[in-house]
């Protein structure tokens, strides 16, 4: 399906709603707001429909009072798009909606992408679903304001890790130069999405940080968080988000192990791997599972007997413990 | 001057060095080292003239080879290039190379450059100097290697902070765009650039955030650096480097104060703002300096009545303590 496509869809339709996956990332939301409002440029009735929890750092984002929820959809819709949604079943709640729309158009950048859709636009070159969003909008002929733009600036950088992860092309550095051009305040973007912490989270960040040891002669890091440090500093579950990345980033680091203490006697613990190291092999091990780079597994016991369980495995990669 | 009056200088020379300020940053190290590659493709006889120290993490960059002392320039040279140097007297002991040259080309993109060349090409619009000798080397038909691309690029995201800060424009994301399509491995670089830490670093970034104690009713930040956790985590003064920002980016916070004991019953301050605060009246008070959103003062003291000094004139701008 093509760009072209799609517009001849949207400018035929009249009561469009716009929706993406449950636990929706910077992508997700920035991409339904976008196309919410040059949709509402373009005369339509256009409705972004929640169909779980906004994470508070998008809030931030124009748009929001577009945002309805799923009861409040009774008619019929001519179109109901779908965007980032590698799946139907990643809509959650929302996935009865597809029933309610003439036509439904899936917009995604996944290459599992199951083309679900009616019309089916998936881009698996696009770093961002925002990037064919921005085409498309363009194609429309609405005009891209500095609200659509901030959208789709934050959508793009949210999901390269502000042009840092391999996903980024030549295609989203012109995107956003141009966005930029349109008067986007990146630097408050950037910064709120990557830079800023609650105290919480700073202060378990710091915890765990003054936990970190060294194993393998420097290969290996490992930090841990107990029920204390979690109760001490006040944070909260999502609030370790990242923490692993400060161990794996440490020069001469090839894995980093997040360990914490939960209820029932368990440890959740998280790998980390730069370059050539497979941690996914150490969490299937253990009954988890995940990626080369990233992956997970809960052990019951107590950290200290986990922590032996883990570095014993890492000892096959690496050889005796130094 | 414009881009092309260069190029036509270069053209004509056979013997070329290249040399930035002393305390070379990013775009200084990048700048340099592009350049001098391209003006080897041309085959001139170039090299990089070295009157500081490179730091370590700018060591990867292609084109070491090109460095060479300022005692071995004896013989005359017919340009040479002064780039991201606003002033002749940083140039340190190079300054002595203005004589030996036939024509001395300044490229710049400070403000405040003091237009010292024979042939002056500054453009305050740069985000970085080396968008202004990506247009140079451009125009010199040299071609853009993944060498180069690598320089370039390398300059461009450390002087931009990677895209988020303000001096970042459309013309920044084209050329970094066009940079990554020649194969710039832009994940490594920015990694190394802004999350690699070495185990110092960390550990001591992991002490000064547990040290962190908030003023204020959470608009004051503090973190304070003993002596003794210099020694604990093996840290050097350069590694702080950063470690206030982890302050400021608290949610709430709006000034940002790290507190480091020296020698001599001393405190070394630093001071930074978020948005509207201004910290250059504080460390002015306390007869240091800087700008609105960043600067710094010593005080007398230990640690404690250091803070109490700083905590008082920081009352005077939020009102009582809570």
């Amino acid at each position: 399906m093509m760009v072209s496509d799609i517009v001849r869809e949207l400018k035929k339709a009249q009561s469009i709603g716009v929706i993406t996956h449950i636990n929706p990332d910077g992508d997700a939301v920035g991409s339904v707001l976008a196309i919410a409002l040059a949709l509402k440029k373009l005369k339509k009735s256009a409705v972004v429909i929640k169909n779980d929890i906004i994470p508070d750092k998008y809030k931030f984002l124009p748009g929001q009072e577009l945002i309805t929820c799923i009861d409040d959809i009774t008619a019929a819709l001519d179109i109901l798009i779908v965007l980032d949604c590698g799946d139907a079943d990643r809509l959650g709640n929302g996935i009865c909606l597809l029933e309610k729309a003439k036509t439904v158009i899936n917009i995604d950048h996944h290459i599992s992408n199951t083309m679900f859709g009616n019309l089916n636009l998936v881009d698996t070159n696009a770093a961002a679903t925002a990037e064919i969003v921005y085409q498309v909008i363009k194609l429309t002929g609405a005009r891209l304001d500095m609200d659509i733009a901030t959208c789709l600036y934050t959508a793009i950088v949210a999901d390269t890790g502000c042009f840092r992860y391999d996903n980024t092309t030549q295609v989203t550095h012109t995107i956003c130069g141009e966005l930029i051009s349109l008067g986007v305040k990146s630097n408050r973007i950037i910064t709120r999405l990557f830079h800023e912490r609650t105290l919480p989270q700073l202060k378990i960040l710091g915890m765990a940080v003054n936990s970190l040891k060294i194993f393998h002669g420097g290969k290996t890091a490992v930090m841990m968080v107990t029920k204390d440090m979690m109760e001490d500093s006040g944070a909260a579950q999502g609030d370790l988000e990242n923490v692993i990345d400060f161990g794996r980033d440490v020069s001469g680091v090839e894995i980093a192990v997040l360990m914490k203490e939960v209820e029932d006697n368990s440890v959740r613990i998280g790998f980390r791997a730069k370059d050539d190291v497979d941690v996914s092999s150490i969490a299937r091990g253990f009954g988890g599972g995940g990626h080369k780079k990233a992956s997970g597994c809960t052990l019951k016991g107590s950290l200290s007997e986990a922590l032996e369980m883990v570095l014993g495995e890492i000892d096959k990669i690496f050889g005796v413990r130094q």
